[in-house]
């Protein structure tokens, strides 16, 4: 099951609206069709939309048929700030985007046709980057984890919210084929249920070990000893190590903390912004009420409610015992460890990823 | 809109789990119908389903006519257990039952008749003490509330989960009622949503600006300084103030440490369980997995994924800043105060309130 994949200039994304009941795929053949897509959560998890995007521009430009370099990069650009525009958390969206800018920026490539291959190719590679990524976020963080830990996790951070193996679920997943024993509790996710629908669903599949709560309960089982560790994933960490991430994920490390449990965050270093100081400069979107207020379609609340909806929060770099990246595991003061840990990643220019 | 009501031997009970979409009364005329409608949740809160087993406590023995004193008292010890074993949780269930069945097993008169009218009265008198005790739980909470307050409650502690007036609620309604200009942020409250169904539908009505968040957003909305002290209800209260509660009660208070914000209980002191030394001796409800795995009966997550759904939490009393009574407010160390005010309730052979 892909989260996401490229045939012949068409990507196909997985709905993940739609699961876990149906398993239906969208055909994206323009750049709308991926910016609705983002916007709807159809394809969702930071590292999924800055893939998706990618893709998005490629079909954004393949669709423009530029005549000259100028024309391409202009539309590019215009393509890059119609996706960019769909959701404000995640920096993945944006770094990706701003990657095959400026990879098309910095090529002497004055062939349009070229310049698309060129960016197709990018596409592609920021794809597998993040799906190797992921694995060796695996496998440093299964270092972490003891035999037979009770995991509790937040929102989808696994294959479906990556190009695939998942960050937070890589972790579990590779503490799993390590022979760990290892057990999840899911926290079912309020309001899109992404731990319910999503993370029960992969889990399911790998035959780990999982049993769903709903949000509330996450206090009450580690008060009752039935946690061993925390582990989510990020969709911005500021360059101190504050991690904006899905809602409820500050509650989650303020519970940790009072129970003395490590409290673990996994990501790719696409979701480190050095350009932030604090988490307190992450912009943190807010979505419609009928999130909250409507499941499946039906109304669970009186009409017209007043409904405070963000989708994100921030859990302060203090509450965090150490972040998991595709590079190693970052400790505090993560003022230092972050910008080491993102200044070994190669530039593009003398990459072996950017080849 | 009464949450209940008794009429010419029919108890009349609000069909909780209906609203706010539909407005629908059940109308009970044996014990049974009141037994499924505790269990179901059609009638809910420690308090309401207090006052509603009495009620069918009265309608068991009305149904068996008893021929003898001998034969009612056994009738009613039967009812009393049917009645008892449909929640574990609030202690207001079985302290309402016993308060009958002392009142008959007290009583020396003879006749059936004169029996079943005094069981009657007694139900009544339940009802009425817990409406005016709510109205004076009211009193004292409000005068603890700042004005222009920001209140954050959690489940239903209101109108509907009481006789009338509600004990967190009813000091949010007193403090309006005084002008406070307060205003109320209600976490919905999964899996049964009580704080999205019933206490929006109930602060709407009497227009005290409320706003729904999902449970996970309570940690963040501290965060941001947007919520100035926490009041919820109470299912069990144990002798060193020990607060069992709706699930999620229990981060909430220790979200309010975390943040210094206070942390109130409202409950009447019926209540208070003094036969219990801490809160680890009050028994948890666990309920069925459908009730998180499904939603108006839309399944949202996979088909047969394992669950745990405790119905309650226990916060333990260091938590609790105060516990707001209809005899006066409790302040720590609860072993010594909660005592001192359940002792200062006149015994039922010398009440008022046992008339």
């Amino acid at each position: 099951m892909d989260t996401m994949r490229w045939e012949n200039g068409t990507l196909v994304l997985l709905d993940q609206t739609k699961l876990p009941g149906r398993v239906e795929y969208i055909y994206c053949r323009d750049h709308e069709t991926v910016a609705e897509a983002i916007r709807s959560l159809r394809v969702r998890g930071a590292p999924a939309i800055g893939a998706a995007a990618a893709y998005g521009l490629v079909l954004g430009v393949l669709a423009s048929g530029a005549k000259s370099r100028e024309q391409l990069l202009a539309r590019a650009r215009e393509v890059a700030d119609v996706l960019a525009s769909t959701r404000p958390t995640a920096v993945n969206l944006t770094w990706a985007l701003n990657r095959l800018l400026a990879r098309l920026e910095a090529s002497p490539v004055a062939d349009p046709e070229e310049l698309t291959e060129l960016l197709i190719n990018e596409a592609h590679t920021i794809y597998r980057e993040d799906l190797e990524g992921n694995k060796r976020i695996g496998q440093f963080g299964q270092e972490l984890v003891p035999r037979g830990a009770r995991i509790l996790t937040h929102c989808n951070a696994g294959a479906l919210a990556t190009a695939g193996y998942g960050t937070a679920l890589g972790v579990i997943r590779a503490a799993h084929e390590a022979g760990k024993q290892v057990s999840v509790y899911a926290g079912e996710t309020r309001p899109l249920l992404q731990g319910a629908r999503l993370t029960t669903w992969e889990l399911l599949q790998d035959n780990i070990p999982v049993t769903l709560i709903t949000d509330n309960m996450a206090a009450y089982l580690m008060a009752r000893g039935m946690v061993d560790l925390v582990v989510v994933g990020a969709d911005r960490i500021a360059a101190n190590g504050d991690v904006a991430n899905k809602i409820g994920t500050y509650g989650l490390a303020v519970l940790a903390k009072e129970h003395g449990l490590p409290f673990y965050v996994a990501a790719p270093l696409s979701t480190v912004d050095l350009s932030l100081a604090s988490g307190k400069d992450i912009p943190i979107e807010e979505r419609e009420p009928e999130e909250v207020t409507h499941l499946a379609g039906v109304p669970v609340a009186p009409a017209g409610v007043k409904v405070w909806n963000p989708a994100f929060d921030v859990t302060p770099a203090r509450l965090v015992t150490a972040i998991i990246t595709d590079r190693g595991v970052a400790r505090p003061p993560y003022a230092e460890s972050l910008p080491r840990l993102c200044s070994s990643v190669a530039k593009p220019e003398n990459s072996i990823y950017f080849i």
